[in-house]
């Protein structure tokens, strides 16, 4: 590790090192320029001309911050900070600029721009690492993130998978960010070469902000699984069918609502949920008939995954008796749980510790590209709040405070794997590898975020 | 009452008069051919082509039993089949020819061509009876009920209640069979004029089948009260939101599904009914937000229907404490109960012990011609069983032997109502005038029946 400046600005800090906080949120406002909406959130929908126009913006700050930059066959944006021994696996961190069609300013972008903003800082101080740092921008976080699943060599092999929703090809979509679809397994980097990958991202929740602290540490980013069920009863006349000869499918499935609440309510932390719930007919003076929804579970363990889902699957054996009607439960997206390493969560204690900020672990019940880098690399997540733990909205908010702390908390973590050296693949890391197809088929049902 | 042909053509009878069960069926067969539908059903809409066929086919029958027919103001089809006194008010009967859109061929046709049968039965034995029979076609039963709601002086004075779901006024439809909207009032029958209003009927539900009854005694055409529901919790991201955290308004609403249920399991004979669900933004990984829901509660009882609503909106201010969400419930259609006369269910019964028919007493959940005639005349209602209770269904049936049943017993109740003279209008009756534009109101809400 290179020389580090000696002022220290925050009192409450233990730290040489801090980044510039000033020109963070600049980059912050300046990116969120770029597919800006009426209501200050962003459209920069991955492959479009916003898209486009930031990856170019982020490939210009990469330059002029000392790094080396190029694009992969997946279109991933690859900036690299060397380091000083250059046998050394790298480290690497980043996140996505790419966003919903109606999003914030910080989901992904921040993380993008801390990573950035971490390398200026030491550029500006001639630090050099041992390890080189490898900042990504990641292609398609929030549709196919098949930017995160080239590198860690999960694509799924046919590019129907990855055909937009408006029928463009995944051979134009990446043609057009300089990727290439036919050369997409040069984009894999083996574990051998990555020490760590370290996502800082705002939580788009509300924990850490029901809890009051300031950072969040990664325990996991949880499974995820999802489910359609159809209850079929017999639609009949609301007048003249009495209560006792009915088979009606919204009683059953309003049962079924609340056993999957029950699932979600035991100790733990699990979430369970029915978005979708659709009813037929539909019709104020008719018994429903049959109803389409929804459950989708999260947890940190599969093996708790498939504890709650023999619980859930006995009470629909029980509900469909008790109201004489038919419930069948589909499987439609399997993601396993992605486990954070324990040594980059303390790492970033230590981090959190030296700044003299306030921590929790939690689980990210949310997606993420680190999900997929957990197959070849140890992996770490940093958490800001989420003010009213709103993501995914033009209200998305994180306070400049906020965002300056979590940078902080991403450059302390990289100097101290730096310092730590590699990180050991541990082995819950290898159980990821199986399951990245069936990860990937969550693009037949819908966005899995 | 005229003399009687003494032939028992049925052993278990005591009654000396039987309809024609082929000529019945016949007739059943041929209006069922108007309109008829691929699968066997009818689709015979009030004012279309083919209503107006089937009431010409109507008219001619009427003229060939030796009826005196004429149209009144309100499009309906009036039989008179003179009495002996003119100076008696009237036997009234009848029903409708109009259908749904995809319905049976017994709903309301039956009713009316039984009461064909039965001045036809009259009219070759030369019989006749002391009262004038009366033998309506109702106008659009199951639309507007404008027809029946005519004669009993309930009509909303307000045109614009009753324009078509297509777009076309009530003027142009009634002068189109022959009515005119101008001179509705016209239409109305003061209950000085009426001795007694009878309807024959298929079930429309499973209650004569399930306890295999040949005849159904109505014994009052049950109240109806339709709220709106909507439950207001916070829509959130379904991984990225603790259970703790939410205001899942889908949870609310099912335990709404779930009381309004428990209401219609209370002893008694209610029924309690949720029908139409809608869950916004219904999406799999997106904690509803909204619910909006349908309640339908129908009893004889008006002072149960209040009982029960306040029930359920104690139940409704705990659910909506217990789950932090709010919800809101609009009253948006109640029809008072109208009670079926008990000197017409006596003979009603008596009848089916002369035929040696098994009969019961049972609530019309359903709406019917003769809930607006019981504001004018002392009413009854005899129903016919409905095989596995379907109706509103190209698969509607009741067995010829049923219907043969049905008319016999439609023809002695009138023989013994003729018999007994008329029957003075129970007070139970008038509660129903006050109601009458709150019932008229449900045009604004869809299809009450």
């Amino acid at each position: 590790m290179g020389n580090l400046a000696l002022e220290r600005p925050m009192n409450q800090t233990r730290v040489e090192l801090l980044i510039n906080a000033d020109r963070l949120a600049q980059s912050v406002d300046q990116l969120a320029a770029i597919g800006q909406l009426p209501g200050g959130g962003v459209r920069r929908i991955a492959y479009t001309p916003e898209d486009l126009a930031a990856r170019a913006q982020v490939q210009a700050w990469m330059i002029a911050a000392g790094m080396t930059v190029r694009t992969d066959a997946a279109g991933n944006l690859i900036g690299t900070y060397p380091g000083t021994d250059p046998h050394l696996p790298v480290l690497m961190t980043g996140s996505h600029i790419d966003t919903v069609p109606t999003g914030g300013r910080y989901d992904g972008a921040f993380g993008v721009l801390a990573a950035l903003e971490a390398v200026r800082t030491l550029a500006e101080r001639q630090i050099r690492l041992q390890h080189s740092l490898v900042v990504v921008v990641f292609t398609d976080e929030e549709g196919s993130m098949i930017g995160s699943k080239a590198i860690a060599g999960s694509v799924v092999p046919d590019p129907e998978y990855y055909r937009r929703p408006d029928g463009e090809t995944i051979h134009a979509c990446l043609h057009r960010i300089g990727g290439d679809w036919a050369a997409i397994a040069q984009a894999y980097w083996s574990p051998d070469r990555v020490a760590a990958f370290v996502e800082l991202h705002v939580e788009q929740g509300p924990v850490l902000e029901s809890q009051n602290k300031q950072i969040g540490i990664v325990a996991g980013i949880v499974g995820q699984r999802r489910y359609q069920i159809t209850v079929t009863g017999r639609a009949n006349h609301a007048g003249t069918t009495p209560m006792d000869l009915r088979q009606d499918a919204l009683v059953a499935a309003a049962q079924i609502v609340l056993a999957v609440q029950a699932i979600g309510n035991l100790p733990g932390q699990q979430v369970a949920t029915v978005g979708m719930f659709n009813v037929y007919p539909n019709a104020a003076n008719v018994i429903p008939g049959r109803v389409d929804l929804s459950v989708d579970v999260r947890d940190l363990s599969d093996a708790r995954l498939d504890e709650l889902m023999t619980q859930l699957t006995h009470q629909l054996t029980a509900i469909a008796a008790q109201t004489q009607t038919q419930i069948h439960l589909t499987p439609c997206l399997k993601n396993e749980p992605a486990p954070a390493d324990p040594v980059i969560q303390r790492l970033i204690a230590q981090a959190c510790d030296d700044l003299g900020l306030s921590y929790t672990h939690l689980p990210s019940r949310a997606s993420h590209d680190a999900q997929a880098m957990a197959r070849i690399a140890p992996m770490g997540m940093i958490f800001v709040p989420s003010v009213a733990g709103l993501s995914h909205a033009e209200a998305e908010y994180t306070t400049p405070e906020q965002c300056t702390a979590g940078a902080n908390v991403l450059l302390q973590t990289l100097l101290n794997l730096d310092r730590q050296g590699t990180v050991p693949l541990t082995s819950s890391n290898a159980s990821n590898a199986s399951n990245a197809i069936a990860a990937d088929r969550q693009l037949n049902v819908g966005s899995p975020s």
